[in-house]
């Protein structure tokens, strides 16, 4: 976030980041101003260095937004492989898959962030929707799973299940920054529970009212 | 969403709009684009009139952002006053704010869409920031006296709770459109189980896999 960073090839257009941390500031500066609001000559200013400088590392915005969004759905995909052959029912896979899927939101913040922010205005953000399309629907083939098997409610519909899951998991980018009280284990644990358990305590004083 | 949509006055500067149906289209044009990367002439060119007829209504970007985000945070915070001195316990109250929050959500979809992606650039966007986050204070003070007379599960923390209880609500954004098979009435009650009870059913099959 800070201009200037990494600045010793200055405008000479020497740079002085490589892809991986070019990929940093460049997703920064994506999920504070919106990907589509930035442009080649603002990511320039903000990295220190000439628009040629960045085309030796990328060919372009695209390039960046397909790094980026790869670094997460890969992690992602990751977690839904293993747990889709890991033992045990699928209640208490998908509840896995929630809290790892937790823990890679908050190892790869910013390239999630950067994720589900995408509107679809362009090829490279189509192709990311497309992606998380097919996580989404993964997910929501376990999902059907457990409730088939008896461990979702009946009274909630699995694909609204379903979406008011990842909503939750989801809106985490809103808020959590890591490095402050809350562990990232923490709140895995936290959002687990509050997806499959609610937020009312086992016997609520007032549940007429 | 419709281009030229409401022609009648053209290019001659003399609107068919009125303010509320030119902030329809300006908003529609906001949500799909970004607040950031509209700009005047993008607005014109989809309402079909000239930047000076949007000038007969509006001061510009600004007002209709104020203009936008008041209609969602106004029928936000009149549920929040009426259930603030509605009987019964804060659990039953803080219930009831989230079933009606979320049909609020329903009807003034556009704008609640355009309220929770505004980022902070401008002076505008920070005055619906400042808003919002008093809104989020206020139900977080709900959260807190359900918590207080045990109407909240004491594993999760009244303030994370609050987090969790609004990313859920707020997600709703990314998915749910009017006019489906899923009521507005419907989705406010899903949503609530959701939150209070969570997806598990009440005997897992698996709960210790």
């Amino acid at each position: 976030m800070t201009p200037g960073k990494s600045r010793e090839g200055g405008r000479r257009g020497r740079p002085g980041y490589d892809r991986d941390s070019l990929l940093e500031v460049a997703v920064a500066v994506f999920n504070e101003r919106g990907y589509d609001g930035t442009g080649m000559e603002e990511l320039s200013r903000r990295l220190g260095i000439t628009k040629s400088a960045i085309y030796h590392h990328v060919s372009g915005k695209e390039e960046l937004l397909d790094l980026a969004v790869s670094r997460a759905l890969d992690a992602l995909f990751a977690v839904l492989d293993e747990e889709q052959d890991a033992p045990g029912g699928a209640t208490a896979r998908l509840e896995r898959t929630v809290r790892r899927a937790v823990k890679v939101l908050v190892r790869e913040l910013p390239y999630v962030t950067l994720l589900l922010r995408v509107h679809g205005n362009s090829e490279a953000e189509k192709r990311a929707l497309a992606r998380r399309r097919e996580f989404d629907h993964r997910v929501a083939e376990l999902v059907a799973r457990a409730a088939a098997e008896g461990g979702i409610r009946p009274d909630l519909d699995p694909r609204l299940a379903s979406r008011l899951m990842f909503g939750t998991v989801n809106s985490l980018i809103e808020w959590y920054r890591p490095g402050g009280d809350l562990s990232g284990d923490a709140l895995a644990d936290a959002v687990t529970t509050f997806i499959f358990d609610g937020l009312r305590a086992a016997a609520p004083p007032d549940a007429g009212g």
